[in-house]
C-alpha cells in the first residue's frame, strides 16, 4: 500500500466515529468534531484511490434513490457519481412520474422505494420547517421498515440540501478551505466572511449560509456573517455558530456591512439568499395556497433586493481583504456582473480569477458524498481500504 | 451450500418449468401450476441469497427497458430492483421523450430499443383490449428480430399490468400469503373474498381483481368474487377462474354482499376498481377522441361510486372474517378513511394493523419479477443458484 | 483466443490510429481513412466478443453523461447500451430539469457534470451554426479542466449528432454496407445516391445527408446528391465530398434528378431534410426571439416540401437501380406511403422488402459509438481485446 493511504488509515484510527456505522447524515453540528473529521479524510483516501484508478466498489448492486423537490445540476451529478463511484444504480423518484402526487403517506413510499435500496439522497430545501422533517419522517419510516422485516436493509439518508442545512456543499466548501490552507490546523484565527450579495433573482435558499457559519465556527476561525438587515437568518442556527465558536477556540458575529466583514479577511463566500422570516411567510403562503399573497411577496422581496445592489463582490473589496488575496468561495452557478446578469454578486474580473479554484471546490462534492455513504455502510472503513487497495481492481482499464 | 437454499434447489428439481426458458411473462393462467411454483420458489432462494449478502448478479451487462404507460412508484421502482439485483440497468423508453409519438410502429421501436436489451417490462393498464395486445406485438417483434439476426438476444417480457391481468403484483400478494398460511398445502379450503370497496377516485384498473380470481383459484382456496351490481370484471377472466376452482378442488362464486363475502374469510382483498363495461366504453370513446363523451362518463362513473360508499372493509366487517383475524391484502395506495380520503376503501384502524404485513406483501414484488426474469434467461436455475452460492461474491462489503 | 477476434486484431496491427487516444469524434473528416477503418474494426470485434458472451466491460465504475437537445430514441438507447457494454452508467443532462436554464455558462457546466465522467454524448442539432461549435465548447472546458487539475480524467466527446454530421449515423449506415457488399474492398466504383425524398413534416436535420456524402465518397464509390432545387446542403460540406471522391478515386456530384440519381445505383438512400438557407435563417429567428417569423417559415417550408411529392423511394424508381436491387438505406424512423403518413420518403412495399436489412444497419450504432469510446479512452486496444478474451467473463451467465 502507498504511503498516501496509509496516511490515511493513521488519521481515522485516530478517530472515534463508530456512531456512523449504520448513521443517517442530517446536519453538520450533529456530528461530532472526529465524525467531521473522518468524513474528510475518507472523501480525501476516496479520491486518492480513484487518482490511483482503483476501484472503490463496495457494492456489487443495490440502489441510491434520489428525491429532488427542487430543480439541481451539481448536487444531482454528484450524488450519481458518488453512488456509482461505490457501485450503486441511481433510481430517481420523481414525484411527478409516481403516485406520491395521489396522496400517499411518507411512511408508506418510503418502503415501497426501499426494498433494495442503500441509500437515499433528498433535496428538499424549499420550505421553512418542512425539508428537514421531512428527511426525519423518511429515516424513522425505514428504520422502522428495517426493524419490522420489511426491509432487508436500512438505508442511509443523505441530506443534499434542507431548509435549515446544506452539509454536502459546506463539507466540499470546507475540504477545499482545508487544502487550499495546507491543514485544518492552519486555520486558527482566520478569517472567513459569509456575506449575502444582491441577486436579481428572488428566494435563494437559507441553506447554504446557515451551513457555512453552522460548520466553519468549528475549527477556531473568526467567523462573520454579514448582510443587510432583514436578512436575517434563522436563529437557532446563529446559536449554533455561537457555541461552536466558543468551543473551538474562534469566534463568530454577525454585521450589516460587507466591507467590515472583508476587511482583512482569508476567506470570502459572498452569496445572495432570502431573508429566512419572508421564507418563513412563503411557506405558509403555500400551505394556505394564497398565490395572490405569494406573489405579492416575491415583488416585495425583489423590491427589497434591489435596495441593496451595492452588496457585490468587486475588487475594491477583495483588495481590503488580506494581502487582497482572501480565498474566494461559491457554490455555483454565481451570479455574475454582466455575465450572468446586469448586477449581481461579484465582478466577472474577481469570478474569473478564482475560477479553477472554484472548480476545485465543487469538485470535493461528489467524493464528501461518497464517504458519508461508506461511514455509514462500512463498519471497518479502515480494513475496507486495506482491502480495496489490496484488491487492486483497476476502475478502468485504460 | 446452506440448507434453506439446498431446499429452494431440491424444490426446483421437482418441478417442470423448461419451458419458461426464453419465455416471457403475461398472463399467470397461461402458466402450469409447476411454472408458477418454480417462480414462488426462486424468489425465495434469490431473497434468501441476497439476505446472506450473496449477490446475485448473472448479468456482467445489459439493459432492463421499462415502458410505463400509466404512473408508478411501486412497479418502477420493484422492476429496477429486480433488474439491479441480477446486474442489468434500466433505460426507461419516455413516450413523451422519444420519437414513438412521431408514428413509428410497435415493431421498429421493439427492435430499436432491444439491441442490449435482456428485459423488457411494460406497464399498460388503461385500455380494455390494449395493453396486452400491445405486449404481445412487443414480444412477435423482438422474436422476429431475433429470428432475423438483427438482435443477439431476446429480450424477455414481464407484464407489469396490462388490461387483464397484473401478474407480478398477484403473485407478489400470493406468495405473502404462502407465507403467512406456512406453505401453499395449508390453502386447501382457506376463502379468499376479493371485493370491490368505496373509492373517491374514478376509474381504477380491473386488472387487480381479475388477476387474484385468475390466480387465487389456483390453489384449492374457495374464491368470492364480491361487488356491487354493474361493476363485473371481464367475463372471459371469470370462466377462467371457474375453470381453475374446478380443476383444483376450490370454488370460485360472485355475490354482490359485501358482508357475505367477508363471512368467515381466511384472507379479504377489499379495493375499488372501474366497471368492465365502463372502461371498455372509455376505450371507445377515446380511441374517437370524443372528450366530451369522456366527461360525461366520468361524472357518471364518479356518481355510480357515490352510492356505494358503504363498501368499506369496516371493524365491523372485519369482525365477521375467521376468529375476526382474516389476513388484510392491498396492493397500495390504499384510499383509507379520514387518511388519503373521507369514505374509502378500509378504515385507518384495521388499514393500521395490518400495515406491517402490508409493507411485506409488497416487498415480494421485486423478486417476483427477478425470478420471472432468472427463469427465462438462465436455462439451468438449479445449477446457477449453486454456482452463484459458491461463488460467494458478497452484494456489499460492508 | 478465436481466429475471428485474431483477424480483428491483425487488421487494427495495420492502422495507424494513435492521435484517437485520449480523443474526441465530432466529423468524420476529421479523421484519417486508418482511423475510420479503426472503428469499424473495433466495432465488429466487440460485437463479436458480445455475440460470443464475452464481457467487454473497461470499465468498473464511471459515467456516460448524455445530453440530447432533441427527442430521440435511438441515438438515446445507442448511447445507453453502447455505455453500459463497456460498464459506465448513463446520467442524463436534462435542460429542464437543471439550472442550465437558469443562465450558467457552458463551461462551468462542462466541468460541474464531469467529476467522475468518462464520456459526453450530445444531441444538438437543431440551430445551424450552433451544435457543433457548442460541442467544441464543451470538449475545450474539460480539457482546460482536466489539464487545471479539475478533472481527474478528460471525458471523450460523443457527436450524437450537430448541425454539421451526424457521424455515429453514418458510419453505422457505411459498417452495414461494409457488410452487405462483403468488405470496404468492394466498393469502388459503386454507385451510391443519397436523395431528398418527400415528408409532410418539416424541417428534418441536413447532417444525415452532409454527413453520407461526407463520409461515404472517401471508399472509391461514385456519389449523387439528388434534390429538388432550393434544397441545397452545406456548401463547405459538399466541398468536402469533392475532396474525398478525388482523394479516394472516386466521384461526387449533384443532379436535381431523383431519376437520374437511381439509374444503376447500388445503394439509394432517400430521406427527407429542409434546406440549408432555410434553417440558417430560422436559427436566426430563434435567435431574435421572431415566433411570427419562425411560423411564417414553417408556412413556407411545407409549401415548398408539398411541391415535391413526386420524390418518393417507389417500385417503379427501385426497378432502375442496378438489377432492381440496389440496397436500401434510411436512418429510420421513415415517412411510409399509407403507413405513417399519406405520401412521405418511401412506398410501403419497398420498405417491407427491406425492412430485415434496415433493422440490421440500426444495429451497429451501439457498437459503432462504443467503438469511438474503446479508441478514446484504451491506449492498447489490440491487447485490450486480447486481455478480455483471456478474461472471459461470461456477459450474461445463462
Amino acid at each position: 500500500m502507498d504511503q498516501k493511504l496509509q496516511s490515511y488509515i493513521e488519521k481515522l484510527n485516530q478517530l472515534d466515529f463508530q456512531r456512523m456505522y449504520n448513521g443517517d447524515f442530517f446536519l453538520t453540528w450533529e456530528k461530532t468534531n472526529d465524525e467531521l473529521a473522518a468524513v474528510f479524510t475518507l472523501a480525501d483516501a476516496l479520491r486518492h484511490l480513484r487518482e490511483q484508478n482503483i476501484s472503490t466498489r463496495i457494492f456489487e448492486s443495490g440502489l441510491g434513490v434520489s428525491l429532488f423537490r427542487d430543480n439541481s445540476t451539481r448536487t444531482r451529478f454528484s450524488f450519481a457519481a458518488a453512488c456509482n463511484l461505490l457501485g450503486l444504480a441511481v433510481q430517481d423518484l420523481d414525484e411527478g412520474k409516481s403516485q406520491i402526487a395521489h396522496g400517499e403517506t411518507v411512511r408508506e413510499t418510503a418502503n415501497m422505494v426501499s426494498f433494495m435500496a442503500d441509500v437515499i439522497g433528498i433535496r428538499d430545501d424549499m420550505y421553512i420547517g418542512k425539508g428537514n422533517k421531512y428527511m426525519h419522517d423518511v429515516v424513522d419510516a425505514v428504520t422502522e421498515g428495517h426493524a419490522d422485516g420489511v426491509l432487508e436493509q436500512k438505508p442511509t439518508l443523505v441530506n443534499l440540501q434542507c431548509d435549515i442545512d446544506h452539509p454536502t456543499q459546506c463539507m466540499a466548501d470546507m475540504l477545499h478551505i482545508i487544502h487550499q490552507f495546507g491543514g485544518v490546523e492552519n486555520l486558527k484565527g482566520k478569517k472567513l466572511a459569509m456575506t449575502w450579495a444582491h441577486s436579481p433573482s428572488y428566494g435563494k435558499p437559507l441553506s447554504v449560509p446557515q451551513g457555512v457559519i453552522g460548520l466553519m465556527t468549528r475549527f477556531g476561525m473568526e467567523v462573520v456573517l454579514a448582510h443587510p438587515e432583514g436578512y436575517e437568518v434563522m436563529p437557532q442556527v446563529e446559536e449554533v455558530a455561537r457555541k461552536n465558536a466558543a468551543a473551538a477556540g474562534g469566534s463568530y458575529r454577525r454585521t450589516n456591512s460587507m466591507a467590515e466583514a472583508f476587511q482583512g479577511a482569508d476567506i470570502v463566500y459572498p452569496k445572495s439568499w432570502a431573508p429566512f422570516a419572508a421564507m418563513e411567510k412563503r411557506t405558509d403562503l403555500y400551505a394556505q395556497g394564497d398565490s395572490e399573497g405569494i406573489q405579492a411577496l416575491e415583488k416585495e422581496l425583489l423590491a427589497q433586493n434591489a435596495q441593496h445592489k451595492d452588496w457585490c463582490c468587486t475588487e475594491e473589496l477583495m483588495a481590503t481583504t488580506r494581502e487582497g488575496k482572501a480565498l474566494y468561495l461559491h457554490c455555483l452557478p454565481a451570479d455574475i456582473n454582466g455575465v450572468s446578469c446586469a448586477q449581481g454578486e461579484v465582478e466577472a474580473s474577481v469570478f474569473d480569477r478564482y475560477r479553477i479554484p472554484l472548480y476545485k471546490e465543487a469538485s470535493f462534492k461528489p467524493y464528501i458524498i461518497a464517504a458519508m455513504i461508506f461511514l455509514a455502510k462500512v463498519k471497518d472503513p479502515q480494513a475496507a481500504l486495506t482491502a480495496l487497495a489490496q484488491r487492486g481492481t483497476p476502475r478502468w482499464r485504460g
